[in-house]
C-alpha cells in the first residue's frame, strides 16, 4: 500500500525517540543536562523521551529546539502514548531488582499506606519520581524517591 | 504420619505471623508503634513480621516480648525465609500500581542509574525503604523512599 | 499449632462473606433490598459483602444488624481487603463478556478519554457503578454505568 | 512471490486505519466530529475505524467521502474483522483500569444481572457504549455507559 | 469459625453433583435414561448435573425425586453456577480433540458464519447440543450437533 | 543470502492462500460456490484454502483452474501443512464462543461418548464438519455438525 | 455435607492407586511381575494402575485378586479416567528428556510419517508402547518402542 | 549497518535448510534416499537438515555434494545449532500426539526405567531414533523406536 | 477412604524430610556436620534430605541412625524421587540470582563447552557440586563449583 | 522516516556482535585466544561480545583492534546493555541442563549459603565464572566455577 498512497507525515513516536538518542549521543549530552534545558526533572524527561509520557505543548517545542529535531516531531512528542511493556517479569537485572522489591515489599507498602491514610492506594498517574546518588563510605547508594497522590476507595 | 511420630516444635513462620497479627489487633497497636518498640523502621518491621525478612537475634527476642509471643517463636523469627510471591502480575490495586511504575519507569531508572554511576544496578538486598505521609493542599501524598547500594558489574 | 495456642478471634473476612450469603438465602433477601437497608448501592454492597471493598464503620455496624451477624464480624467488614482474582482471562461467560469488551473497546475508551480530557485515565478507585434493567421490545437490556474521576498524568 | 504475481488490491484493513488516522490528524478532526458526520456514535466510530468493527455499507461509503479515502477502502471498511488483542493483562494504565474493574466487580456484575434477569449474561455483540465527560466540583468524571441485550441460558 | 457459628444449609452445588454421581452409579442408570426421566436432553442433563448449568425450578424438583436427593438439593440445582474451567489447553485426550478442532477450524467457522449470516457470531448461551452414535462400516462415528442463535454485531 | 543464490520456487502456502483470497474477492465468489466447483464441502474447502488441510492432487489441480492460480500453486496446495494457531485462548468473539463451549461442555461430551461407545475419543483427523443456516421465528440459528470416527483406547 | 448424607461408595480411583502402590511395596513385587500375572504389558499395567487408562472388566477382576484389593476397587479400575497432567513443561529430569525429544524431533517425526504414509498422524489412542533394557559395552541403553495406528486426514 | 560494512559470509543455517528443501523438491528426492546417500538414518538426516543437529565434517561435505549446495554451506552444516522450539504445547496434531504420550505415559516411562536400571534417566543426547511403517490388516501402523544411554544419578 | 482401609506404611518422603529438619534443629546440627557423619558432600546431603535425590541403601541406613529416624524411613530415603519445582521463574532472591546467571550466561556456557569439547552438553545427572566460602578483603565470596560429565550428541 | 532524516551512527550493539562473529570465523580464532589477546577471561569475553556485558573503555579499544572492527564499534562495545532473554524455560538442551540444576539444587544452594554466611545471597553482579575441561577416565568432565560476592540482607 505504501507506494500507492502518498503519506506526508509518517514519522512516529519511535522515530522521534531514535532521533533524540542519536542527537544526545552526538552532542555528548546527559539526561540531567537535557532535563535542565527544558526545565523538567531527569526522570520525567527520560521517560517522555522514551515515549512513555506525553510532553506538554511548550515542553515539546523546547525539546525540538534543544535536540535539533525536525518539524513534525513537536506534535508527536505531545501525543498521548500507549504504554506497553512486553515481559510480565522483566529480565534486565537492573529493572528486575525493582520488580523484586514490589514482590517482597508490596504487601508492606499496602499495609503502611492503609495505616497512614485509610483504605486506598498511591496514584501512579498523579505521580513523580527522582533518582539521586548518595555518597556512602561503604559504597555509594542509589536513592529513589516516589511521590503519588493518595486516592481513597469510594463507597457509594 | 502426624499421629505416629510425635513432633514437639511444629510451629511455623506462618503461625508466628498469624499470632503477631492477632496480638496486634487485640492490643490495637500500629506497625509504627511496634516498630518503635523494637527500634526498627515500620517498613522493615512489617516485612519481617510477614515472614519476608529475618529478625536479627536481639530483635527477635524483643519482638517476642513486645507482642507476647510463645517461647518457640523467637527462633522462627530469626530464621531465613524463602520469599515466594504467587502472581507474576499482582492483582491488588494498591500493589499493582507499584508494578505499573516498574513497567513504565523501569528503563528510566536503569538509564539514570547508569548515567550517575556506570554499568550496574541498585541492590535489593543491601536495601532500605520508608513510607511517609506528606500533606498537600490538593490531597495528601504518599512518599516512598528507597535506598540501595550501587553494585557495579564485574569484568574479569 | 492451632491446638497449642488459643486464638480468640480467628473469624476471617471469608467467614463473614459465607455468613452473609447464608443469612441472605435463609431470609430470602435480595442484594437490592440489603443495599437499601444499609443505605448504599447494590453494586457496592455486593462487592463489599464479597470482601472486595471495605465497609465504612457505620455501614459495617448496620450490616451486622441487618444480616444478624456475630459480634466479631463488624471489625472484619471494615478491614481493607487484599483484592485477588485468580484467572488472567476469566472463564465464566457472564464475566468473560466484560473482559471481551475491554479487549475490543479498550483502545477506544482510551482514545475518547484523551479526546475529552487530555492525557490521563479514569480512576478505578474514586469510582462507582450501577446495573439496571431496561425494558426493550426486542428483549430487555442490561445497562451498566460506570463513573470514575479523571486523573491527568503528572509532568514534573 | 510478490514480484512474480501482480496483485491489484493489496490494501488491507490496517492500511485503511492508518489512512484514517493520518487524514484525521491533517484535518484536525476529532472522533466526535467524524462520528457526527457519518451519523454514528463516537465509541462505535473509533472502534470501527480501528478495524475492530465492520461498517455497514452506507456508513463505509460515507466514511470514505468524509475522510477522503481511496476507492478500495470502502469494501475493506465493510469487511468483518478478526478481533485480536495481544495481552491477557493489558499494560497501558488507561486500559488496565477497566481490566481491574472487571477483576474486582466481575462477580458483582454477574450477581446483579442474575438477580434482575435470571440465569444469563449481558451480550457483548448486541451491545453499545458511550463515554461522556461529567463536570464535578472535586474534579470532572469519566462516565461510561454500556448497554447489552440480556441473553438467558437455554435449557433443552 | 465453623464451630462457633451454626450453619444449617452448608450443602453446596459440588455436594449435589457428588450425590447425583453416587446415586447414578448405585442405580446403574445412564445419562440417557436420567435425561428421559426429567424430559430434557442428555447433553444438557449431564452439564446441569455437573453444575455447569442451572435447572429450571420444575426440572430441579423432578431431578431430586428421580435421583433420591435430600431436601436442600432442589434450591441448589436451580442456582446459577459460576462456570470455571482450569486449563487454557485441556489435557484429557477426549476433550483436547475438540479444542484442536476449534484451533484448526475456528477461522473456517467464522468465515462461513459470516458468509451465511453477515458480521456476527453463534451464541454459546442461546445454544443446544446433542451427541449421537452413527453406525459406519469402517467404524462407528460420533456425531455432535450444535445449534446456537445467530447474533449480529450492533452498530450504533 | 537471497541475492547470492537464485531460488526459482519460492512461492509458499501463505502466498497461495493470499492469491485465493484475492481472486475470490475480485470474482465475487463465495466459499459455498468455490466448494461446489471443486466438489468438496465449504468447511473443508475454506480450511484447505487457508492452508490448514492438504488438497488431494486432483482437487489441487481443480482449485488452480477454478481460481486462476499460477503453475507452482498446485504442488503447494497438495503439501501437508503444519497446523499452528497462536493463542491458547482465542480472542475473536466468534471463535471464542466455540472455545467456551469446549470449556463448559467438554466433560459432558466426554461422558456421553463414553456412555455410548466405551473408553475412547472422537477423532479430529478422520473427521468432517458442516455449517448451515436454520430459519427460526425468534432469529435464525447457526447449526454446526461434526462427525468423527470413534477411536477406542487400546489395552495391550 | 459429608456428615449429613451417608455415602457408601466413596472410594476413588486415587484411593485404588494408593492401595496398589502400598500392596506392591509390601509384597515386594515389580511392575514386570504384576503385568505378567494379569497378562498385560508392563507399560500398560503401570499406566492403568496409575489411573491413566481403564482396565477391561476381566483385567480389573484379575488385578483385584492379584493385589488383594477390596471389593469396590474392581468397578473403579474399569472406569474411564480423565487424564490430567499439570505442567505444560514437565520438571522431573527423566520425563523432561522425552518432552525435549518431542521438541527437537517433533518436526522430523511429522516429516517422516508424511513421507511414509501421506498426510496424517500416528494415533495416541490406538497405541501401545514398551520399555526394554539393551546391554551395551559403553553403558546399557533404554529402548522405547511405540506403535500407533496411522490415521489419514479426511477430506470431504 | 548492512550497507556500510561489507560481510562476505552472511549465509546462515536457516538459509542452508531452505536450500536443502528447495533442492529436495526440485530433484523429487525423499528423506529416505538422501539419508541413504550420506550413509545416515532418515530421522537424524532430516533433523540435521532442519538445523536441529550438527553434521560431522565428512557428512557435511557429502551433504553439500548430494544436494548441490554452495561452498559456504559445508561449514554451516557442521556448526552446533541452538535448539529452539516456540510453543510449550505444540499445536500441529501430528506433533501434539507425541506431547500427549509424554503427558499420559511420562510417569510410566520413569517408573519402568527405574525398575529396570535404578535411579536415573534415558539420555536425549546419546540418543537415536527410527520411524518405520508396519503393515497391519486393520490399518498400517507407525512404529517409533528410541534408544538412549541410561545415565544414573550421581551421589557424591 | 482412609478410615475404611487400614494402611500400615503411610509415611511419605515429605514426612521423612520434615523429621530430618526437626531432628536437625533440635540437635543443633549443620548440613556440613550431617554430611560428614554419613560420608557425603553437604550439597548432595541437603538435596537428598529435601527429597530431590535418592540415598544409596547404605547411606539411607546411616542417615536413619545419625538423625534418629523411625524404621520405615530407610526405604523411603532410598526411593527415587519425582523432581518437581513449581515456578518457571523462581521468586526467592537467593535462588533467582542463579536463574539470572543462566539467562545471562547460558549462551556463553554453551559456546565455551562447544569450543572445548565439541557439539554436546554438560550432564545434570552424572553431576556434582560444592559451595564454599572464600575470604576476600572487600567482602567474602560464595564459590560454587559444578562438575558434570560431557555428553556429545550422537549422530546415527 | 529513515529516508527523510539522515542518521550517521546507526550501528547497533547487535551489528557489532555480528561483526565479531564474522571476523572470528574468518580468522579461525577461538574465544580462548580472543580472551587472551584482550587480557580477560573467556567467559566474560564471550558474554561481552554477545552484548550481555559492557567492555571497560580500554578493553573496547583493544577488542576493536584485535577483531578489526570499524571505528564506531568502540563506543558501542562500552555501552551498558539491556539484558533480555526470551524464554522463561530455555529449550536448548545445553542451556536447559543449567536451568534444571537451578530447579533441583536451588533450595540447596540457598540453605548452604545461609549456613556458611547468614541470611543473604550470592551476587550475580559482582560475579565471575570460568569453564574448564577436566580429563576423566570414564569421560571428560565440564567444570564450571562461579564466584560472587556475598550480600547480607539489610535490616533497618
Amino acid at each position: 500500500m505504501k507506494d500507492q498512497y502518498a503519506m506526508t507525515d509518517t514519522m512516529t513516536k519511535e522515530d522521534v525517540t531514535a532521533m533524540i538518542l542519536s542527537a544526545k549521543k552526538q552532542a555528548g549530552m546527559t539526561w540531567e543536562s537535557i532535563a535542565e534545558k527544558i526545565g523538567m526533572s531527569p526522570v520525567w524527561t527520560h521517560s517522555a523521551a522514551m515515549g512513555m509520557n506525553a510532553f506538554p505543548p511548550e515542553k515539546a517545542k523546547l525539546m525540538v529546539s534543544v535536540m535539533g529535531l525536525p518539524q513534525g516531531a513537536e506534535a508527536l512528542l505531545a501525543e498521548s502514548p500507549t504504554k506497553i511493556w512486553t515481559q510480565a517479569v522483566p529480565t534486565d537485572p537492573c529493572i528486575y531488582r525493582f520488580y523484586e522489591i514490589v514482590g517482597v515489599y508490596g504487601p508492606t507498602l499496602k499495609a503502611l499506606i492503609q495505616e497512614k491514610f485509610g483504605d486506598g492506594i498511591m496514584s501512579a498517574i498523579d505521580f513523580d519520581m527522582s533518582v539521586t546518588r548518595v555518597e556512602h563510605p561503604k559504597g555509594d547508594r542509589v536513592k529513589v524517591e516516589m511521590s503519588g497522590k493518595y486516592l481513597g476507595y469510594n463507597s457509594w
